[in-house]
C-alpha cells in the first residue's frame, strides 16, 4: 500500500506488523493503536500555528472542554491543608451547574472544607473517598450518613495503589499549583501560596483522564522545577487565590508542653535508644501530633549526644527534621508533605531534601516502597486494644475524627512502629478490648507507650529481651488495660445502628473495617 | 464475612463494591484486584525482617531472578553514547547462556557495539529497535541484512509513545545508572561515569516488566537526586565500570572551521533573524552536528547583540547552550541529553538546567510534548528531495547511517523547520528527486540552507515573504537541484533488492518508509 510520502510499504509487512501507514504529519489515523486512554484526545499544533492553548479562564470553562457528567469522579490533593481554597471552587461551580452524584476523591479534607456539607445534603456529592480527613462539620456528616454511599477511608499509599492499578478511576484532576507555567509544568515550592512537595498528586496526574493545574501564580514558561511536567497536564487554569499560606502550615509543629506527653515522649526516646534503634544509618519518620515532634525533638538530642548520622528522615516534613538535615544527623529527607514553612523553605533549597511520590513512599504494589526501610515509626491513635490493633479514624464515641494516613503503611515497614499516646484522654481509656474501627492490624504494631506505662506485643520477643532491665515501666497490655480502666472508670460503649457510612481499606485494598452511623447524632 | 482481625464485613458489601476481606498485612491474596502487570510480583518485607535485597552479584544472577527467555525484549538507554560498555556485557551474557531470538530495544547504538554483530549472525539477536545508530560495523549488517527481522527506526518520541501506548513491550529494562542506591534510586549526575540526564530511561522504568539497574557507583541510600525512584527498579548490579567517561562526551562540540559549514551557519542565522525568530521569548534547539552547532553559536552571538531574552533551549545539550544559560541569553535548559561534560556539570548545579522524559520531549500521545513549542529547529540530514522530505537513516549508497533521532519529531513541532547541509557532499548532490529513504515528510519542513542557496517550502508563503527582500540567496527548490546536479554530475542511483532489512515508523507509529537491502554488501 502506498503511503502519502509515496512509499510502497509491502502488505505483508502491515499485516505482520499490525501497524498503519503514514497517512500525514498530523493526521489522527494511525495514531497509537492501543490509546492509553480511549476517547482522550492528545493535543499537538499543526505546522505553522500556536500549539492549542491550555489556558482557560475559569473552572467553569474547564468543566465545559471536559464535559464533566454526573456521577464522575474528581480529585484533589491536600497539600494546601486548611488553607486550601480550590476544592470548594471547584465543587461550588459543579453545584451551580446543577450536576449530581460527584465522587470526591481527595487525598484530605479539612475544616474549610465545611461548605461541602451543603452539597453532600443536596446529593451533589454522593461518594468520599479520602485519606486524611479533620474532626469537624464534613466528619460529623458522614458519622451521620448524610453521603449517600459509604465514605471509602484509603491510606496514602494504598490511595496511590489504587489509582495506578485502575481500582480508584479519576475523570478530572484537579490540581491546585503554586506555581505553573500555561502549559502545565508545575511545583509546590515558589509562589504566594507555596506549600512544599506535591506527592499526593503526582499518580491523579499520571492516571486521571483530565488533568486540571489550578494555579495562582501563572510563571513564564518553563516553571521550575517542574515537579509535575506538562506532557500530563490537559488544562491550567489561573484563579486569584488557590490557599491561605495561614492555614497552610500545618499548626502545632511547635513543641508540646504538656508534662504527660514530654514524659511519654522521653519514655519513647529511651526505649528506642535501649533497644539499640538510635545507631548510624538509622531512618525515622513521626506523626505530626505534638507528642510525635516531642519524640522527634528528643531523639535528634540523643542523636547529637552520641554523634549518631543517620540515613533519612520521612514522611510529614517539619522544622524539627529539617534541623536534623542541617545538623547532619541525617542524610536526606524524603518528602511526601511539608507540614510547615521551615519544611517549605528546605525543599526549594536543599538539595538532600527531596520530594518523593506517595507510590514511591507507601504503595506496596510496586517493587519496593520507601516505608519498608524505615527503622523507626512514631504514630497516633485515637484508641488501641488488646490485639494492638489501632484506630486513628473514629473516636470511642463513634464519631469519624480522621481518616487512616500513612498509618498501617508506615507500620507494616517499620522495624519498630511504635504508637505513642495518653492512656486517658478527656476522662476515657483509649485502650480498649477492642477498638471501635480497626485501621492498622496489631500484627504490625510493635510497641505502644502510655503516661502509665508501656506495653510490647508478644511477636517482639527481641524487644521485649532489650528492654526488660531498662528501668522502663514495661508491663503486659492487660496490666496497662487494668491501670486504664481504674484511671477512667467511665466505661464508653456507643450504640451503633446497621448503617454503614464508612469502608476502611487496608492498603493493599482489602477492607479491614466498617464505619457504622452511631445512633447519637454529631 | 468476618475478616483476620474479626471485624464483621457484610457480604452485601463485598459484593457490591467487588473488594476482598483483609486477610493479613503481608498476605498477598487480596492484592490489587487489576495487576498492573500480571505475574509480577511486588516487593515487600515482612514485620521484623529486613526488606528483600535487590541487589545482584551479576548480570548472570539477575537473568537467573527474572527468568529470561528466548524471544523476550531487553531494552538499553544510550546517554553513555559510544563508551557504553552494559550493553555488550548484557548481551555476551545472554549469549553465553545459548540464548536466541533476543529483541534489542535500546534507544541507541554506537560504534562500540560492533560486538553485536557476532550474535546478529548467530540469532542471539533477532529483532532490534533503535533511535539512533552509527555508521559502522553494526549499521552495515543490518543493512546487509543479517538481522533475522527488519530493523525498526523509531524517533525519540515515537519511541516512549510505543512504550507506553504498550506497542513496545520490554521484558527487561537495564539501566546503565552512574550513580545508585542499593534500593534502586539512581541518576545520570554522578559519579565517575557521570553522563548526565537519564532521559531516555524514564519509560522503560515505568512499563518494563523487569527493572535493572547497572551501576559501577553504589551509594548510600539514598542517592540524590532521585532521577528514578526505587519503586520502579526490581534489581541493582554493580560492575566495574558502565562506561568510558572518553567515550561519554560526544565527539564534535567543537565548532567548525570548515568554511562552507560555517558560511551555511552564517546564513541560517541571518535568515533566522530576517524572519523575526529572534526575538525575546525565543526557543531552540539544534542537531549535535558541526554545522548545527555552528549555528547555535551565531545564533547566540546575535541574540547577546540584540539583548534578546529567550525562553528555552532544547535536545541534546552541548557548552554551547550552557553558556548562554548562563548568560541569560535563555531561561532554562531542556534536556533530553547531554551531549559534553559542559552540560554534565550544568545539570548538576543549575537549576534551571532540567531534565525532561523523552515523553514530555516529544511524545506526540500525551497532552502536548515540548517539540510542539519550539520555535527554531536546526537539522541535519542525509538526504533531502523536491518535496522537502528528509532522510536521515541511509546514505544514497542505501547504507545505514543513523536513525531518526528526533529529527520528525522536532520538525513536527518546530515554527521553523531548518535543514543545513552541503549540497554537495563527498561529490554527490544530497538534493533529490526522491530521497532513498524517508524519516521527516517534507509537509513539516520548511527551509533547506546549502551553500549554493536556501530554498523555502512553498506552504511558507510568510517565510517567502518575509525573506525576499533579504539579500540572501533564496531560490526555488528545482533551481537549487540544477545547481547541484551542475556540481555533482556524478548521479548515485544504487540498486535494491526486495529484502526489506529496516521498517522506518513515522512518530506516531505509522511506517513512514522501509530500508531495502541494498545489492551492493557493505
Amino acid at each position: 500500500m502506498k503511503n502519502t510520502v509515496g512509499r510502497e510499504i509491502p502488505d505483508w509487512l502491515l499485516q505482520e506488523t499490525g501497524k498503519q501507514v503514514f497517512s500525514g504529519a498530523y493526521d489522527d489515523m494511525g495514531k497509537s493503536l492501543k490509546k492509553e486512554r480511549d476517547g482522550i484526545e492528545s493535543l499537538h499544533a499543526v505546522k505553522g500555528s500556536a500549539p492549542t492553548s491550555k489556558l482557560a479562564d475559569s473552572i467553569s470553562e474547564v468543566l465545559d472542554r471536559i464535559g464533566l457528567k454526573d456521577g464522575m469522579t474528581v480529585s484533589f490533593h491536600h497539600h494546601m491543608r486548611n488553607g486550601d481554597r480550590v476544592v470548594n471552587l471547584v465543587m461550588e461551580t459543579i453545584a451551580q451547574r446543577g450536576m449530581k452524584d460527584i465522587h470526591v476523591a481527595a487525598s484530605g479534607l479539612f475544616k474549610c472544607h465545611e461548605p461541602l456539607v451543603k452539597l453532600i445534603e443536596k446529593d451533589v456529592i454522593t461518594r468520599i473517598t479520602v485519606s486524611t480527613i479533620s474532626p469537624g462539620p464534613l466528619a460529623k456528616a458522614i458519622t451521620n450518613g448524610k453521603l449517600k454511599h459509604p465514605a471509602v477511608f484509603m491510606s496514602h499509599g494504598g490511595r496511590a495503589r489504587a489509582i495506578e492499578a485502575g481500582e480508584l478511576h479519576i475523570d478530572a484532576a484537579f490540581i491546585s499549583a503554586p506555581c505553573c507555567d500555561a502549559y502545565g509544568n508545575m511545583n509546590g515550592a515558589w509562589g504566594k501560596s507555596a506549600c512544599g512537595v506535591l506527592s499526593y498528586a503526582y499518580a491523579d496526574a499520571e492516571y486521571a483522564d483530565h488533568v486540571i493545574a489550578v494555579t495562582d501564580n501563572l510563571v513564564d514558561f518553563p516553571a521550575c522545577p517542574m515537579e509535575i511536567s506538562q506532557e500530563k497536564v490537559d488544562h491550567v487554569v489561573k484563579i486569584e487565590s488557590i490557599g491561605d499560606p495561614e492555614g497552610i502550615s500545618f499548626g502545632p509543629t511547635k513543641p508540646t508542653t504538656d508534662p504527660e506527653h514530654l514524659k511519654i515522649a522521653e519514655m519513647t526516646a529511651q526505649l528506642l535508644e535501649r533497644a539499640g534503634y538510635i545507631r548510624d544509618g538509622m531512618s525515622m519518620q513521626t506523626g505530626a501530633g505534638g507528642i510525635s515532634i516531642a519524640v522527634a525533638e528528643k531523639t535528634g538530642a540523643l542523636m547529637r549526644k552520641k554523634q549518631v548520622k543517620g540515613s533519612f528522615a520521612s514522611g510529614g516534613i517539619t522544622s524539627y527534621f529539617v534541623q536534623m538535615l542541617k545538623e547532619g544527623l541525617f542524610q536526606a529527607l524524603l518528602d511526601v508533605q511539608c507540614f510547615d514553612s521551615a519544611a517549605v523553605e528546605s525543599y526549594r533549597t536543599q538539595p538532600r531534601h527531596m520530594a518523593m511520590s506517595a507510590s514511591q513512599y507507601a504503595n506496596p504494589n510496586t517493587k519496593g516502597c520507601l516505608t519498608e526501610q524505615l527503622d523507626i515509626m512514631i504514630l497516633g491513635a485515637t484508641e488501641i486494644d488488646m490485639d494492638f490493633n489501632v484506630n486513628v479514624v473514629t473516636g470511642t464515641n463513634g464519631v469519624i475524627l480522621s481518616a487512616s494516613g500513612g498509618n498501617n503503611d508506615c507500620a507494616a515497614g517499620a522495624k519498630i512502629a511504635v504508637v505513642v499516646t495518653n492512656l486517658i484522654k478527656r476522662g476515657i481509656c483509649v485502650l480498649r478490648e477492642k477498638v471501635t474501627t480497626v485501621v492498622t492490624p496489631g500484627e504490625t504494631i510493635d510497641v505502644l507507650v502510655t503516661e502509665y506505662g508501656i506495653a510490647i506485643h508478644p511477636n517482639r520477643k527481641d524487644l521485649r529481651e532489650a528492654l526488660k532491665d531498662s528501668g522502663l515501666p514495661i508491663m503486659e497490655i492487660q496490666e496497662l488495660k487494668q491501670i486504664g480502666d481504674q484511671e477512667a472508670p467511665e466505661v464508653m460503649e456507643p450504640e451503633f445502628t446497621e448503617k454503614i457510612v464508612g469502608i476502611v481499606e487496608y492498603r493493599d485494598g482489602t477492607i479491614i473495617d466498617v464505619v457504622r452511623k452511631p445512633v447519637q447524632e454529631f
